[in-house]
């Protein structure tokens, strides 16, 4: 099946096109900008050399007629036909306590989408947009929705009920939800299939990081915990977004500095983080630079950074009983050597043997580990897009 | 040496009169209802009858007054002569980054005190009256602050530190402070002696659960780590505080009710945790209770406060690279075997090989694991006022 994913967001739409049979993207892209007369279309077929186009693209409805184009054109195209796009799948930010799975998107479930736009106000109003501009444009093709929330959405009450009045959880739904739940889905999955062992009997702990990080708690295939919680802000952290903090901290920054909600949510999001305790940067390669330079202040964000992936490591392997294996994935998870080699550190009272020279030199799917250590620590890029597709053709398949 | 230990809260004083060489408390009580003309003044003299008097008490001074003055009554005292009191040593919530330890309290520490006022708007005054009428009342009697905040401030950076922008905790002191460090401090030691091996050799987490909740990661005796931060509202659910929770929560609970920074705070404060979760009752005794009933919302609130506990021993294990003790102490700690027994369960993983029999007979400072067990758990009934009567012995003794 050919699969058509989107991921819309305010102002920019990132697609693949991919055939789930071969497992194989045919092409890729993005449109950024939109809205504006200098909006940007890059494009990049499998087989042949991205191009970039620029012009005005003023909705997602549009951006998405240019995907089409690009995809049934003649010299960058993959297809010769509309109809050869078989479903599309959406990514969808925030299913709420609605959807415990991928869906196929009908008019029940626009509407569920629209009643869940106030826990993710930021989010979810692009990916309606995007669904609707697909439905307008490939008519009877089938959509689906693959939720960053629904691999969550079965935790146990413990771990997603915050200590706050029990009204308010009924009332607004204030409760962990949890993010990057195809991420967490896809890598413990395969961390299972390199053990060779049935996903539903392991216990695994995954941390997504990238620009926002997560971790998940992966007991025999089902999220029983997660550090993102009601918003993304919770948990580890992240390039710009705090983490964790004693709940008393910004009120106190509140009343001193004499901020809004909203200035209190900018500078939480946007101004904390890395970029907060170091006043370097918010991208840990930099942060790495800066540290190898002797910046103290960077030193301090990567302790914090490392420090609490290891805490959580530890939180999750208690809350389950131990663990099988750890994985990293996402932009750093991927990419540093160094904060693995930080978070694996003294940590084989937890059964990690750790290998520095596999973890210098990785490839691919790997694991960083000693071969006879109880716990297998593994280096596995994630493949949302892949996932959200192989969702959409099972759904569309049993429809 | 004999010691008049003294709590000063708002509108209550607690002391104890130790004799520290045969480290028995000669007398203990509290006063209530300070400022009012109901007032109560509770006294236990170790080897006769409690007396309860009601009378006006407008003020600190007058209530310590009253405190002298039962200590050196012909009916109800244990001393015939004000100079039999060698020491005061004074409970003080927080030291700020000032104090690294107790001191003897001098008009330099005085000034520094109140510097700190702001960081512990409710607690630091009522301390600092407590110590000026002590002062006015017994001259030349030295006199010694004993801090809650002290034995947790030389925890590293990467665990004080909070994500957000660095200058915020330069301006404001904003960091991770944590309190019942006297506690911690405490158990961890007597746990060290217990276990007869040296406290700067061992790695312990000792979980503080009372009407306030805390744990700590005292590592080769010193403690690396806490769970209440800044204030006291974070880490552990606690009877009427959330603890940890998404820093979005409460913004989006304020836009959403329309709350002011202190109705947020009390929120937090007063209204959350186990009386927020169950809507029954802040005490952990009344939530078991209603458990055993079949209470599902007592069994949420209970089963929150015991998984965060279990977390954070996973968490502090990351942080000291494996445990050799976990402590339980406080009203909670001490009391509930449903607890213990619930936070240690499928702990095996960190080497806990829970004894359930010692568990429901415990007494005393007592282990609860089975003798082969490679982590020890422990019950140890904490008792800060002989800390302070100590470390107040300890100084006074070296000036």
């Amino acid at each position: 099946m050919k699969v058509l994913v989107l991921n819309c967001g305010s102002s920019s739409i990132k697609y693949q096109f991919i055939d789930t049979k071969l497992s194989i993207t045919l092409a890729k892209g993005m449109v950024e900008r939109i809205g504006m007369s200098s909006a940007v279309l890059t494009h990049q077929p499998h087989d042949r050399e991205k191009i970039r186009i620029v012009g005005e693209i003023l909705d997602h409805t549009i951006a998405i007629e240019y995907v089409i184009a690009v995809l049934l054109s003649k010299n960058h195209g993959v297809i010769k036909d509309k109809n050869e796009i078989d479903a599309v799948g959406h990514r969808v930010v925030h299913g709420g306590e609605t959807f415990s799975g991928s869906v196929l998107i009908t008019d029940e479930v626009m509407k569920a989408l629209k009643d869940n736009i106030e826990l993710a106000p930021l989010h979810n109003p692009p990916n309606i947009k995007g669904i609707q501009a697909a439905k307008e444009l490939l008519k009877d093709i089938p959509q689906v929705g693959v939720f960053d929330t629904s691999f969550h959405i079965g935790m146990p009450p413990h771990a997603y009920l915050y200590g706050i009045p029990y009204e308010l959880y009924k009332k607004y739904k204030i409760r962990r939800y949890g993010f990057h739940g195809t991420s967490h889905r896809y890598v413990s999955q395969r961390a299972a299939i390199l053990m060779n062992k049935p996903f539903e009997q392991l216990k695994i702990v995954t941390a997504h990081l990238g620009n926002g990080c997560s971790m998940a708690a992966v007991c025999n295939g089902k999220s029983v915990d997660t550090t993102m919680g009601f918003t993304p802000l919770e948990g580890l952290l992240m390039g710009t977004r705090s983490g964790d903090m004693d709940p008393s901290v910004i009120l106190y920054i509140m009343a001193k500095e004499g901020l809004s909600l909203s200035e209190a949510n900018t500078l939480l999001n946007k101004h904390s983080g890395l970029i907060g305790i170091s006043g370097e940067s918010s991208d840990m390669r930099e942060i790495e630079e800066a540290v190898a330079e002797g910046n103290k202040k960077a030193k301090m964000a990567f302790d914090v950074f490392t420090y609490r992936v290891k805490k959580y490591v530890g939180a999750y392997a208690a809350a389950m009983g131990g663990i099988d294996a750890l994985v990293f994935t996402g932009g750093i998870g991927e990419n540093s050597s160094l904060v693995r080699k930080n978070v694996c550190s003294n940590m084989e009272f937890l059964g990690i043997d750790f290998d520095d020279e596999l973890n210098n030199n990785v490839k691919g799917e790997c694991s960083i580990t000693k071969p006879d250590s109880k716990v297998k620590v593994f280096r596995i890029p994630t493949n949302e897009e892949l996932v959200i597709a192989l969702d959409t053709e099972k759904i569309v398949s049993n429809n």
